[in-house]
């Protein structure tokens, strides 16, 4: 199951390179982890959405987020009255992550039922930008997540640009975690007359939605009909 | 976009009952929250995933983990030798999500650019289960990810329940969030020539994958060829 612990006790040596600090490395099912930005920010690209945790005096917050991976850094956004983002701002540590899952795992067993998953966990900080970076750091908000938007839609204005908080996080430490394949049974369970395998899982894009107000002569763009995430 | 945000400045009196306390209100778009258990529990009965918040010395971490909604409460589970786990079962205040991505909103500005979504974020603290509750809970774990699956799947002998730690989750407040329906254009904007609306996502069962050491007079079972989450 993807509990991507990187906290646990026994120490670990991955294969995807050597983890950079006991904060971040994936101590269960150390096999499981990796290290390398290749494999973390191959996740990143591919997700839309992050859990961001931080604490105010010891207790624990985590809330939803979009985000943007752009030359390696995270930009998140929200609104200049948002104490979560106010928070962030001022520098506290943060810790997110990002996972997308795959497909469930049946196995024979119980103790062996699993999920196919890939997740990256971030320790780091934010901090806020402003001028000409955080105008380019909300197009590229919008083009990380809807490659070919920021051509058609409308800039934002000064109110807007005000109204909004931009942030950049910058990644300190980092490790991805990956479950794939079928279920590891023991042996001995290998005979037994039940069905195991693996139930894929995928975010498909439906049909677009048009708005009421979308006048007749203007066509469904490609890059919103043929939407898909990028993947590795 | 989907920052669910429980700690902004603006008292907020949103239309699905009144926030139980300052931590958990949602204060960003108060119109988008809603507090009662049966908006929670529908989404937390269609999630597969959350994502638990904790701190260590104010560290904080955010570890995606499966959970299952049992009689109110959730259901975590790990091994027995994770530093997490540990670290939840003593006691921790934690924080934990769920969300569940619903579509990209496209604005005819930046600015609106939107995700549907729904989100839960709960506060709590979790206590490990022994004994027959324990055994309980992992039925009702693999029940609540693959409902029919517990008839056919192996239990657990001895030594998996030893090696496991399950914690139950007892959620002191919670909240929900949720976006739906076209953009929120600006009046102004609705005249210009760009298309707008939603592309719907959703996550979507593929074919079932038998692994290679299914009998051939074992059949797919229905409860996997026709998976499905429920929904509300």
């Amino acid at each position: 199951m993807p509990s991507q612990d990187p906290s646990a006790p026994v120490p670990a040596d991955p294969s995807g390179g050597s983890a950079p600090s006991d904060r971040v490395r994936v101590r269960r099912l150390p096999e499981r982890g990796a290290y390398d930005r290749e494999t973390v920010d191959a996740i990143l690209r591919e997700g839309l959405l992050c859990h961001v945790a931080f604490a105010i005096d010891g207790q624990p917050y985590v809330i939803p987020m979009t985000y943007a991976l752009i030359d390696g850094r995270l930009i998140l956004h929200g609104s200049k009255a948002s104490r979560l983002l106010r928070t962030l701002a001022s520098g506290v540590s943060a810790c997110l992550s990002v996972t997308l899952l795959d497909g469930l795992v049946l196995a024979r067993s119980g103790f062996h039922h699993s999920m196919n998953f890939r997740s990256v966990v971030a320790f780091g900080r934010a901090r806020p930008i402003e001028g000409d970076e955080k105008r380019r750091a909300l197009d590229d908000l919008v083009e990380f997540l809807i490659p070919g938007r920021t051509e058609h839609a409308r800039g934002p204005d000064e109110r807007e640009l005000r109204a909004t908080e931009v942030l950049v996080f910058e990644i300190e430490e980092a490790s991805a975690k990956v479950r794939a394949g079928p279920p590891g049974d023991e042996p001995e369970d290998l005979a037994l007359p039940i069905w195991a395998g693996v139930i894929p899982l995928t975010q498909v894009p439906g049909a677009p939605e048009p708005d009421e107000f979308v006048p007749a002569d203007v066509p469904c763009p490609d890059y919103v009909s043929r939407y898909r995430r990028p993947t590795a």
